[in-house]
């Protein structure tokens, strides 16, 4: 079982795409999903803590998200979650990402014009297959 | 606790949109999850089960997933699952419904021009109210 | 992607176990998700609606149930989601179950006393492999 | 919205509990969710990677959490992603904490005697009552 995880937020930074030398797209972004709370003493929404993820896409989802996804949208993540200790020797870190599913503009925040690129049939297997991740 | 639930399928039916004499915008459709697997031997997609859901949304998202969903898109959809026996005197059964938090097209499958329409501060208070549903 | 569900709710009938001629021991389940919330003006909870699943679990998973689940007892579950059509010639209907991946008893509503049977190493292969299911 | 997240996985510490100057019980320890994959060539495990968490625990769940689970125990544990950048002056990171809602021991490892200790009558509202935590 791996940690399924599915966030509503924010797309905070430009997405980069880039291609690897043997040919897989890539595109990432970072996430907020800040959250607030409605204070019906004062009236007024509150501020809460915001959750940030660096979300990773590839292949069709990284090259439709690389020509649709703009810095300011509101979308919606679904993948799986990545926890990394990392240590560049210089600096030492965590970094919390999703491997994303799918990822869609979130339509409670504004409209959207859908043009489909992929049908059913085309998938590579490759881009369908999933690790068999199980339990230690 | 409610039973959250995320599902990237496809719009089955074409959205239903009303507006309640007191004036909430509701906007609903089927989705089917369908579910295939590859088969490495016959090289070829092995069909599997489908799930299907009706998918509710309210207010805002409802206004705009009436004017951004049609039929045959894919989709990503988060919410809550309400599974509800019904009875019309005539005939019964059980439904199984996802009253949605988010909806988005799903970027593996096309791409999608976003228009933003609504800000963070315009938001109504009872749009954001969660109810405190609890195990009992 | 399959659809992934983790409901907390009681267990609501004797779980029943039987092992197939082939040998796969297999116990479930009905398991009920009842949702309230506590009304502050009445100062008491009102009961809400209930989610209804038949939870099915499998090998080891199945073996432990069955000695460790008793009617009434309070319990998370994790697992997929299988919403199937049924008909029998002389009724129909729909059925909502869980292929459990999980299952423990919630410790909000009590104790546990917990003997670890299974290591690691023996795991059956057959019991970790997950089916690639994909949205087709 | 809040991240909701569902993890089985391995209690890697002893729980630390304690009671706050103003009576709340908190339970917390570290929670290691390893993945691996059965490699079919060489018939063996692969080991994966490591999701890492802070598992908390308020209450009722976090006094029954304390005699219960031990530092090797198998659960399952859902609840809400907490994702918190710290610094204290010395040293600074990023931690990330599940606040469960509900925790078991996963009977695919073991088998648990179950003993009921609250019943739902006696909930304190104040236990219930979830925070209104929306998108920003």
């Amino acid at each position: 079982m791996t940690e399924q995880i599915t966030v509503s937020g924010l797309v905070a930074t430009s997405p980069r795409h880039l291609v690897t030398p043997d040919g897989l797209p890539i595109t990432s972004f970072r996430l907020a999903a800040a959250h607030r709370r409605y204070d019906k003493a004062a009236r007024r929404w509150i501020e809460s803590d915001t959750n940030w993820f660096t979300v990773s896409s590839f292949r069709q989802l990284a090259t439709n998200s690389s020509s649709s996804l703009n810095k300011g949208d509101r979308v919606v993540v679904t993948g799986k979650l990545k926890i990394r200790d990392w240590d560049n020797g210089d600096r030492s870190g965590t970094s919390v990402e999703i491997e994303a599913d799918a990822i869609g503009h979130d339509l409670r925040w504004g409209t959207a014009e859908f043009v489909r690129t992929t049908v059913s049939s085309q998938l590579d297997p490759e881009e369908e297959e999933e690790q068999e991740l199980v339990p230690a």
